[in-house]
């Protein structure tokens, strides 16, 4: 890279480093509201980009959005027990409007299940408004103790899927169809391969029958939880009476799901993928994909680049590049390096005199490596290269996971993973399924289930003992420390 | 129109007309939050092409979107002083987050500029930062007294722009290029042509110079305020210090604007356009432009009919045609066109045996009149039909206005235009510039100023004497029954 990097590295102090690379590539800020953040320009583009390819994956499975009130009545809380329970202690309540005190605080919505099982009650008559898949973009209060830039704060932004069904089979499928949609767009979009499985009761949405999640490992060995996806049962359907016609003639309860990601992707996508420099943006979710500065001294050198700087910057945004020309006057080449490899964009073109006498640009990429590119074929080779960058990044954040998964893990071997702040990893490994050998696991070594795995990610041979108790496993776990 | 529409006719009671033809369609739904209301899927459509339109505007004239924090410490709305007077009454107060009282009330943002200020002071320094230009998509709450569906919600979603700039002029450049956006995306994409100008000081932005709007007339000859767009000089850059080094080495504080738009556009969407049958989705903002009915007895016209059909939707889809065929089996042809027509798709395709014989199809217009459009030109000819409707929608709305607005009117003139239900329309008088003149015509006929009409809507003649006092008028004002 060009200059030293001027942040904490990440083996130093990754918390530190996350913090500085966040703020030198200008995607978040503190806000003076505790636990809230700016989302700024830098970082809002990003969301962006996730919003548009998210949303058209929601619509290809046939979604439609939706908005939903953001205060919510208290009492509508209390009506699914364990929903009230789990999210009542975050809440932020309002008891004053127009200048006097409600009858009734509301909450600001934490979820939204409560508010949009209220409509389906009243929209959904008959199996024949069944399915009924809907989104909502919206923001999110929970009043967090401890907060982190974009992996957890007061306020996100997120979308929430709610959909009702006929059947549990036909909810179920819904369920995994959208964890599908999670894990492609982490895999094909953020260039982060997840692990899929089913939580622990322990770890469960607060009110579903069942939460499936998808995980990555981030370069600190540490497990984000990226997106969630819950089947509900018909447990909100009878808190809120959506009740239909069967096919047959009858009345059921429908079967519901609800599942979201958040812009905690954002911090997900800067863990997998920064350096000691600051962030890397795959080229998919990059805002600026190419940036291109012009080298020149003397004045005719100048008029040279300039001409075929603007050229390139032609051509590639015709090409649906995402192209920035860095045109500014009195900075040096050097200056302007420092700060797009801060903003993570992948490929910088630098077009000098020799270049232009060459036909050629000369192509940095933020990964590494340098390559000269004819302006010949200058919007294959730019998409080649970026093709390459973004699959670069999945190979090497899946080779990283790799490395730091282990199979068969014993209760030493855990504990030995878990150690010391560059611990972490996935540990396959039994669970007898007690709630009391997870808890006993986190004391010790601060890791958690992160999921029951999915078939695909089960070891060949089963595990036949918990890595706890010793007992009997009914299940394989795999147990990482976790955001 | 196919069948009795159902709803109250406009002319009966507008008001219920309005409600009635929003919940025909399908846009939106009261919800249990006094004031609040849920957007449903066919309303929220809406709203995203809306925001797709207007955000590429934004994008094209070089605003970047951003995120600011939904809670503001109560105290920061006091600091611009008239900000706080006018939007205190309004606010909704957070008292208790996370199980306890809070040390200081949060405000539900009513807008954001204070909160948005409080960024900027610390990412402006020099010139060089400037302009800075912010948008921003977000829901917020006004506690209303009165309220309709989309017109006047508790809750809405907006964008609200903040940009801030090293002087005066540019700050007016910027804020009268956001009201010229606004008119273009009224006029282009809602099919509303507006009138622009200022607003009175009674009815200007709390903590604003001046409040520049676009105002629309509605069948009922009323005026809808569909967009402004404020210059704050320096009130916040004051209130919050937001200070920049000057090119000349000084130190000044910035001259800002802000501008929005909400989900009231929908509301003036319907009111602009709509019938007794329902709402009129002006093609360019319908979520589907053109719908399909295959029309068939007998299997093997079924067979013929569907073939042609699918081709029929495929061929529209590829060309970009937001296009729905309707294959609901056990339901005639006439259910249908009244579905259709109730949620204000403009151009329907009818495909019977006869058709597929003559190879074309039948084509029937929201806004009345049908055609036959041979297979061969299909795509030719929707589009021309499309852009038709969605001209010939516009050219309606203008006549009506140009209709009921009169110019160089009276005293006299000004109640008679205004009384009853059903008077309105635009008043174009002389005003001395008097609060008392619009206190007493706001008394006398409802009307007030909507504005002082920018140059291109100003009388050949200017008025000499304001319409209510008789003293020399300084300017023509708009007067109208307002939303």
């Amino acid at each position: 890279m060009s200059e030293a990097g001027g942040i904490t590295p990440r083996a130093q102090d990754f918390s530190a480093w996350y913090n500085e690379a966040v703020m030198r590539a200008e995607l978040a800020d503190y806000s003076p509201v505790r636990g809230c953040m700016v989302i700024r320009p830098n970082g809002y583009a990003i969301w962006e980009l996730m919003q548009r390819a998210l949303d058209d994956m929601f619509k290809a499975t046939g979604h439609r959005n939706a908005y939903f009130p953001l205060l919510i009545p208290q009492s509508f809380l209390a009506k699914e027990a364990e929903h009230v329970e789990g999210f009542a202690p975050e809440v932020a309540l309002v008891t004053h409007a127009g200048g006097r005190q409600l009858d009734e605080p509301l909450v600001i919505r934490p979820t939204s299940e409560t508010i949009i099982y209220d409509s389906f009650a009243r929209w959904i008559q008959s199996y024949r408004d069944l399915p009924l898949l809907i989104n909502q973009w919206a923001n999110i209060v929970r009043w967090e103790m401890r907060t982190r830039l974009f992996l957890r704060t007061t306020e996100f932004l997120w979308q929430e899927g709610h959909t009702a069904h006929a059947d549990e089979a036909d909810a179920e499928r819904e369920v995994l169809r959208m964890l599908g949609v999670y894990r492609r767009f982490a895999e094909e979009w953020m260039a982060l391969p997840v692990i899929t499985g089913v939580k622990t009761d322990s770890e469960k949405f607060a009110g579903a029958l069942r939460t499936y999640a998808i995980e990555g490992l981030m370069q600190d060995n540490k497990s984000l939880q990226a997106g969630t996806s819950h089947a509900l049962g018909q447990n909100f359907a009878k808190a809120f009476g959506v009740q239909f016609q069967t096919a047959a003639g009858g009345l059921d309860y429908v079967w519901s799901t609800s599942w979201g990601v958040s812009t905690r992707l954002i911090g997900g996508l800067v863990m997998a993928h920064g350096d000691d420099v600051g962030i890397i943006c795959p080229p998919k979710l990059a805002p600026t994909q190419v940036v291109v500065v012009p080298i020149y001294k003397s004045d005719t050198e100048k008029q040279a680049v300039l001409q075929i700087t603007e050229g390139v910057g032609a051509e590639l945004r015709a090409a649906g590049v995402r192209v920035e020309l860095d045109l500014r006057e009195g900075m040096k080449p050097g200056a302007k390096y420092y700060e797009w490899e801060g903003r993570g964009v992948p490929l910088r073109l630098e077009i000098g005199p020799k270049d232009v006498a060459k036909g050629q640009v000369f192509a940095a990429r933020r990964t590494g490596g340098k390559l000269a590119i004819p302006l010949g074929s200058l919007t294959a080779d730019v998409r080649l290269t970026l093709d390459g960058i973004q699959a670069g990044l999945l190979e090497a954040a899946r080779v990283r996971r790799e490395d730091n998964s282990r199979r068969g893990v014993t209760r030493d071997d855990l504990v030995a993973m878990m150690e010391g702040a560059g611990g972490g990893g996935f540990a396959y490994a039994g669970f007898c399924g007690a709630e009391a050998c997870e808890e006993a696991v986190k004391e010790a070594t601060k890791a958690t289930v992160r999921v029951l795995p999915d078939e695909e990610f089960r070891s060949p041979t089963p595990p036949s003992r918990c890595v706890w108790c010793g007992n009997p496993a009914t299940t394989e776990a795999v147990w990482a420390k976790a955001y």
